[in-house]
């Protein structure tokens, strides 16, 4: 097989694995992210505008598909991505989201504040409790 | 119920239907998206470079998770976004992934040429056949 000089070559240290602590900090400074939900018909994904609190990631929802998506199967994946010093990051988290029932939790999360991604009426607000957090840096070249 | 100003008012039309060629042209015009898989444990999320060509999305994977989950269960969403005129925009495309098997497939679609987003070496092409591409556009407030 001849060399392709269209292909990447391989380089060392590339990718880096971000601390757990810094994901949260990078997912603290951002507003909008992608929800990965397992609907009936297959994997669907929707941008959600999201806040950071306690340990956990919050967002609104209107009634709809992407509600009913979470409600059937609450194992969600959640991505964050954004440039930093000319290199891109991305955390993902991924855990089960849960329609919160109490004022007094919404309340304390500070979801009731968010702008919405989608200027509808949302009633419904979610949490997502991380089982895993994962983070990664990639060097741009 | 008394109102709570933290909350959004409904309002008429702020969420738009984008026609399925203007959802190619939004697609055409960036690179990086990100992709819902069906992973073993559950939803993944993963952020991809990609490039649109002749009614399919392509994007490289080193050899890793991701393309075993999308080989284990091709059926994936794909989605990018981004900001025109004000308004958010979000496009969906939705159906089975396929590594592709030669390169004649791999030339015709300018995939080689692509950036990757994780600067590793990048063997494995893949093409995403949509099923459906719907896109929206919200309205900022």
């Amino acid at each position: 097989m001849t060399a392709d000089p269209s292909h990447d070559t391989p380089t060392a240290h590339t990718i880096e694995e971000v601390p757990e602590t810094e994901c949260w900090e990078l997912l603290a400074g951002e507003k909008l992210g992608r929800l990965a939900v397992l609907a009936k018909d297959g994997v669907d994904i929707y941008p959600v505008n999201y806040v950071v609190s306690n340990g956990a990631v919050y967002f609104r929802s209107a009634p709809g598909q992407k509600l009913v998506d979470v409600t059937a199967s609450p194992f969600v994946a959640f991505e964050v991505d954004g440039v930093h010093e000319r290199r891109r990051w991305s955390v993902v988290v991924r855990g089960d989201a849960e329609r919160l029932a109490f004022d007094s939790e919404i309340h304390a999360s500070g979801i009731a504040l968010l702008k919405s991604q989608a200027p509808t009426e949302k009633w419904n607000y979610v949490r997502i409790s991380p089982k895993t957090i994962t983070g990664r840096r990639f060097t741009s070249r």
